[in-house]
């Protein structure tokens, strides 16, 4: 045994601390978490011997000085827990600590002694802690805590001794002053990433400026856009999501359905960025000014409408910093930048950044002042094309920077990659993540992956935001479909995500032609062109799309993830899932229509457990789709759906209070 | 973004290695394995973007200066294998790398190339790599790459082109002086405790010496144990188990059946270390002296027999240190020292060490020189009484300190308490732990328990032994199940367990009375006093126990435990498993009756994906307890077992060559 008498005392080392959840890779990441929400801290602790121990956590936002403390509860099997809620954005800290209780030690010895000669031996050892810990107590406590020990120092009725030692109240009076010698401690704090509200909850809509005017084949602005708000509002979306609106490259520009070259007129892709006007900082002159711009985000935020931009940190040959700092491309032998590539995509018109240039510190400064700079002009939503194709350590430390400043700004993630590299991504400080939802159709499919997001250690980092379709994705189920399919992936995301997107208006007006068979791909994409769409069409999805938004707004089950569970149907194409929002009472059942072209009928039969009812209960589904109320009995009950009619139930439950309340009649909305 | 030019280049961290396994606490403690056992390492390791990567492993025993180094292979989403053998004992390092593989990602590029003229273009990027890693080579390799770089650069025709640049040969030579730029790695190196084999595999017996006297009465002596080695080889236990061999106090010893007041001429407890005689350095004088004991030692390894001795770490009141250092006790107002308890148990006849004593360095480094006193001796395994309530940085210092010197030594952990205390006292260093087997006994338990110990992830740290009876338990089954009930779990402790131990003779001479009703204490127990056990009783269960234990040396299966895996039976009396040696091709399967008191039968559903047999197999099973042969087909097979004749088959499995393989007739051993 080395006697270094540098060496930790042995009790300082007696407690174990282990296994504290959450966690992310043993505290390397920040757990995330939306103002109002609660962490629920869980650790093993132990020690040697028979000694009781006591565990409490600290937490405290990073600018407070002070750590508040919390003790923890025994679960059994050497688990503890306690609980903490934060209530304001930023970086929050948390940690645990432990230490030998030896007034509960001594308690709990006290406690077991039946010889008189024991009991009093122990009242003298209980009296010396007791004192000791008057020492550290002031007034009133400090004298109560020196009667108490004199007291065990004097009764002689073993009855009379053992009532005295075991108050506890003094006991609690006493503990708050002993010695807790040095507790055991995490080697370092745990993060929390505290973001506001609609990190977690939020309804996307993504929509070409360009394609706005109401003049068929108008070049539209953000004149436009703004007159387009309140159909978007009206749809319930309340982040509105741009393409990038720079100037576009004219080297190479991208003609109409992806041809390499572009016809005369032709527009170009928004992601091909940067021109003789300008680069990632410009606005499109056709789309109209910075000014504009800030006046249609004013505009939208009086629709309850936040605006987000897209940061595709690429150029196009023509940007202007590809002349001014060549050094920030990878040229190769032939005197050329290689252009993008995402196979078997190839993005002629665009030459990537080379991130690991011998200037790589200028260029990572230069892309987080683009991101200030918009930050600058008010936008506080960000939508990351590609970032994979980015190092990782660029995204973390320019998330990081960003929010330290600006805790209100968030990321979205739009990753479509392997599950790790997206689980990394979600790690190092994206607030949300793309996800594989668009591709994720049968009832198998979909129960495995959402659960996963649900349930999976990964929802203490990724918050996933499902998009049936996007400019890149059009699903082979939705070119097929018809309306009932359109309806139906509208409703799994709305219901499964408490954050999800579309891309419109080719969603609500059903744009399913792809530009080729076997393509995902639009025929005619607006990524290449500009677009005219006929709002007023009388088949277009809008009013159903504003139903299904403010049903999520009307109940906070739909607006987290984390409560999600399936539950049995006998029929494979039905799908059913529940969420509920355990302190506002509020239960929403969905069952969804996966056939979209025949009606499907079957039992669904509910883990009533889950939902906190009992197995004889008799309960009211209110289907707030079609305005119908279904009185539903234990757990197995019957339902229909017919594609052509409604592609799912939304059911909002509520146990009946009595056999009458299910007496209403069924009523439209 | 800080443009520190301290930070590191962004090159080295592009690359990212995750969630290594096998690894304990993130790399706190050590895995644990035997010499000539292989160490399967896995990480997942990815990078932004598209490049390729390439990752290895790097290993070395500690005392070698140099890592060696193996590549790791992709298994597919992002997770990478690699392995090493360990060929000594001692502690071993190993570590995960993992870089940009810059020819790799070329290649890959390479080959996507359609247009000829991106051919040559990426021909000369090639060109540039692979010269780069000629000027790292010397003579005829640098020779063939600058020849290779220069065709890259000078070839015309496409085809020709692309099968000169695809060529595997020199790829692997240029790869193999390519530029790694800095590889990630872990941020601290993996740590393996490798053991000798006895660690894994290894059967115990234990015996009190001083109840081996020949004459009735008589205390024995370390010679009438060399008596009785032959008897305990015969049995095939390769370790022989002493409870403390120290002198016995006299103050406060305990009489006959754990009375408080000894009667004259009483022994006293074993655990009760310490008198005039000496401490835990000296030796109970009636049993010999040291250089008897040294004299029995040599003669068990003539038989192949180990010796283990007992550390436990307390005192009798008149122990020599009491006086010499009361400052390692701690000590009661009333100027006593509060005795041992393991509540409900007490322990009048012993004082515990006070670990928190002001003077820890000088008991902790005492307690040591025990340990290291008895190594001197020539002891190599010790099992250590209760290590649970001693302090976990004492034994983590120990036992690191002892095995720094002595890799040999092993420990083994009599903690019978909560599973996180025990899995700590094994992540710490113990080699080898007590387990709940003596407490599992219905099919579900056992299935349970020992999948979790077997496949569970403290199998990488926690070595299970097992014991059907121990001084301090007889466990009601077998107190009530009669021989069938011994044989039952001695078989079960045999195959289910590579480390297993009895305590005898009381085990093989069916002792299972207990002290009283309801009591796991055995009626005149050796803990208090001597006996005399009649070893040629006809009903003695030592030929069974010799077969059992043959068996087990035979048969590699049953040497380790990680490939335990039970198979269905639809009889809930009857439990099935099976163990496989794939590198000897040794598989057993073994049923056990779980009933004592009844005939069952059933059928055996096996798993014969596990056991690599095709569900058509027809297979001989040689049941090595009867010698009787079963042809067995498919799957589902009918076994009938009488506890009046046999507890179980132990079917050594066979694939036939031919149908004649079956022909044989029973055989009797």
């Amino acid at each position: 045994m080395k006697a270094s008498s540098q060496g930790p005392t042995p009790d300082s080392q007696r407690v174990v601390i282990e296994d504290v959840a959450p966690s992310v890779d043993g505290g390397r990441y920040p757990i995330k978490r939306v103002v109002g929400e609660q962490v629920v801290v869980e650790a093993d602790c132990f020690t040697d011997g028979h000694d009781a121990i006591a565990c409490e956590i600290g937490y405290r936002h990073e600018s407070a000085g002070d750590w508040t403390r919390s003790p923890m509860l025994a679960l059994g099997n050497d688990r503890w827990r306690a609980a903490f809620s934060v209530d304001r954005i930023g970086t929050w800290l948390y940690t645990v600590s432990a230490w030998i209780d030896r007034l509960g030690t001594w308690r709990g010895e006290f406690a077991r002694r039946v010889d008189a000669d024991d009991l009093h031996i122990a009242a003298q050892t209980g009296a010396d802690l007791i004192a000791a810990a008057a020492l550290r107590a002031d007034g009133a406590s400090r004298a109560r805590l020196e009667d108490w020990a004199a007291q065990l120092r004097r009764i002689q009725p073993a009855d009379v001794l053992r009532s005295v030692a075991l108050d506890a109240d003094l006991m609690a009076l006493a503990q708050r002053y002993s010695e807790r010698g040095a507790p055991a401690a995490l080697c370092r704090d745990l993060r929390v990433t505290v973001d506001r509200e609609r990190a977690r909850f939020s309804t996307w809509y993504e929509l070409f400026p360009r394609s706005s005017a109401q003049a068929p084949g108008a070049h539209g602005t953000f004149e436009d856009v703004r007159a387009r708000l309140p159909y978007i509002a009206e749809m319930g979306f309340d982040v509105l999501y741009f393409p990038p609106i720079h100037p576009i490259g004219r080297t190479r520009r991208k003609g109409m359905n992806n041809s390499v070259a572009a016809a005369p007129g032709d527009v170009g892709s928004p992601w091909g960025i940067g021109a003789a006007e300008g680069g990632h900082k410009a606005v499109h002159p056709q789309l109209g000014t910075h000014a504009d711009f800030r006046r249609l985000l004013e505009a939208a935020s009086t629709f309850g409408i936040e605006v987000a931009l897209d940061i595709a940190f690429q150029c196009a040959p023509d940007h202007p910093c590809v002349a001014a700092h060549p050094q920030w491309f990878r040229w190769r032998p032939d005197g050329t930048v290689q252009y993008a590539e995402n196979p078997p995509k190839k993005y002629q018109d665009i030459y990537p950044f080379y991130f690991e240039s011998a200037d790589w510190q200028g260029l990572w400064r230069e892309l987080r002042e683009v991101i200030v700079f918009w930050i600058d002009q008010g936008v506080r939503l960000f939508r990351v094309d590609n970032p994979h194709t980015k190092p990782f350590a660029f995204w973390e430390r320019v998330i990081a920077e960003i929010k330290r400043e600006h805790p209100d700004v968030l990321f979205l993630a739009e990753a479509f990659t392997r599950p790790k590299i997206m689980h990394r991504l979600a790690k190092l400080g994206f607030s949300q993540s793309y996800t594989y939802f668009t591709w994720r159709n049968t009832k198998d499919e979909l129960t495995e992956y959402f659960t996963e997001l649900a349930q999976g250690p990964e929802r203490e980092y990724f918050r996933p935001n499902c998009w049936p379709n996007t400019p890149d994705i059009l699903h082979e189920y939705l070119q097929e479909g018809g309306a009932p399919a359109f309806r139906t992936r509208l409703v799994l995301a709305a219901t499964l995500a408490a954050n999800y997107g579309i891309y419109g208006p080719a969603f609500e007006l059903m744009e399913h032609i792809p530009r080729e068979p076997g393509s995902e791909e639009y025929i005619d994409s607006e990524k290449y062109q500009i677009r005219s769409w006929d709002l007023e069409r009388a088949d277009s999805l809008a009013p159903f799309i504003a139903r299904v938004n403010r049903i999520r707004q009307a109940n906070p089950a739909l607006q987290s993830d984390w409560s999600l569970r399936f539950h049995n149907v006998d029929n494979d194409a039905l799908i059913c899932y529940s969420k509920t929002a355990a302190s506002q009472g509020n239960t929403i059942v969905t069952v969804v229509n996966l056939d979209v072209a025949a009606p499907q009928s079957g039992w669904v039969e509910l883990d009533l457990a889950a939902l906190h009812l009992r197995t004889d209960a008799t309960y009211q589904m209110h289907d707030l789709l079609s305005g119908a109320r279904y009185p539903w009995h234990g757990s197995r009950n019957y339902v229909r759906l017919d594609p052509a009619r409604a592609p799912a139930h939304i059911l909002l439950c509520s146990q009946a209070r009595s056999e009458r309340d299910f007496e209403t009649s069924r009523e439209l909305p």
